[in-house]
């Protein structure tokens, strides 16, 4: 996450949206649960950076990114208390919230999938590394809100983070052009997250009631 | 866990039987919380491995298995959705499963050890390692399944893995024949863990009600 | 935790109290759950010496501390067992607990930004790491047990932690006497959060009810 050459700048901004985004809603979530100020504020953080941490905490990829540029913690922690403030705001604008989330489950997997390509790991491990940097920080909110992890229940989520990894990262095989491949992932998963939603595009669910043999 | 030399051939394949034993047996109580296929191959990975992930991240020993070794998540993964098709016949299995579990419990304790070992720790953390490794995977999954783990809860387990422990660690002192030594701490694991199953011993539990003063 | 050097004698003998009292009133918990002794022990474990690892594994500062000095187990671990036959004793005690708790809460922040500033880690990260020592065991017990961590919904906890750590460690940029500085923080945080438990003081909680539009 948050990794990328500053070159990169479009994807950056992108980034730092994503992650006021999944803190604003992180914040949503513990007022659902009644939490203080102070932890609505460490559960945008966790929310937000979470991801990216397990990824690097799993890889040995230290130092943690939010601890060489505390800014994020900062940027994750506000964004929380203000909604605080504009929670009914935030609530209403559910659908740009749902877009944002999108996009920060696209681009904060393809940086995670950056990270684990430049530490030489192998492709199936480049995906992984994407898919936990896109959806981790969310199973840690749920954990910590007390609930099962909507991820693993809810409508295509980390199987878009997967596609989107899988298609970002055949392109360091192929070695096409950079940018464009950027560009062409990113639109490919953003497309495939938004018609997800749009359409209720769903997982088969297992469901397995152990009481009737 | 998975970390012994190549000539440990029946060890190695027991290991591979135990990992899919325990993704299989995770899936079902995925099925139980309703996830999606995603969730279901998402648990089966996470319990398998994350043992003898905690572990890693705890002594620092990296790289992890199955990022060194992705094949470990295809197969954990892939079992776990073959549940999804064979979920009865899983469930009539009962005992068979029950069996491969406390397999899986014995020897991937006995990797744990192996690991702290060669990393040069004292004897109580090579001990600590091998509960991890045999123990904590079924605790994460308690937590994403949103229980209080049955771990702490449940008869002989923990408990069981300690003892295999300590008398799998006490040869690296005496320096015994190691072939030896090894399949004595097989069998007297495997033979507690199914007497403590067959009946029903369990620790003693510690209940504590704060109303009744 | 526990790093500080051997000449500050009264800080570590605090530390070693302060872990006592955090791993007996996790039995507690335990007991409120009907763990077994087993899951008494670790809980006791893994709630007083889990912020210290939390922290550790995140600066990516190995050995972890427990893991160099497996004594923090055994202390911990034993603790929590006794707790299972003084338990009644310890709940009238409520009031010297507190105050433990308290102590132990100064403390391990203390210890925990001397190990990010040894580390030369910024100064936010540096209170970050000691607000993650005095706090992250309690959130970790509580994961555990199935509950929504009481740090995210309780009086000044965190926040006593914060504050704190941002008072000791202006000293660190002032070069201030060191001993003194010591005294002034402990006494400070103490204080405060003594008060905050004898007056009921808590931070503004957000209250979200997303059905009242």
């Amino acid at each position: 996450m948050w990794n990328l050459p500053p070159s990169d700048t479009v994807l950056h901004v992108l980034q730092l949206v994503a992650l006021t985004a999944q803190a604003m809603t992180a914040a949503l979530a513990a007022g659902r649960r009644s939490m203080d100020w102070m932890g609505v504020a460490m559960l945008g953080c966790v929310t937000a950076l979470g991801g990216g941490t397990i990824r690097d905490v799993l890889l040995g990829h230290y130092p943690l990114v939010w601890v060489q540029n505390p800014f994020y913690l900062a940027l994750t922690g506000i964004a929380a208390l203000v909604t605080i403030v504009v929670a009914r705001t935030v609530q209403r604008l559910t659908l740009a919230f749902l877009v944002l989330d999108a996009i920060g489950l696209v681009v904060f997997t393809m940086a995670g999938c950056d990270v684990a390509w430049q530490m030489g790991a192998s492709l199936p491990i480049v995906i992984v590394a994407g898919m936990i940097t896109g959806c981790a920080g969310g199973v840690l909110r749920d954990i910590l809100c007390n609930d099962v992890p909507l991820l693993f229940r809810a409508e295509l989520y980390a199987s878009v983070s997967v596609i989107t990894g899988l298609f970002y990262a055949t392109a360091f095989g192929l070695k096409l052009n950079d940018e464009l491949w950027t560009v062409l992932t990113f639109v490919l998963g953003l497309s495939l997250r938004l018609l997800a939603i749009r359409y209720k595009w769903e997982m088969p669910k297992f469901v397995f009631n152990s009481e009737q043999r």
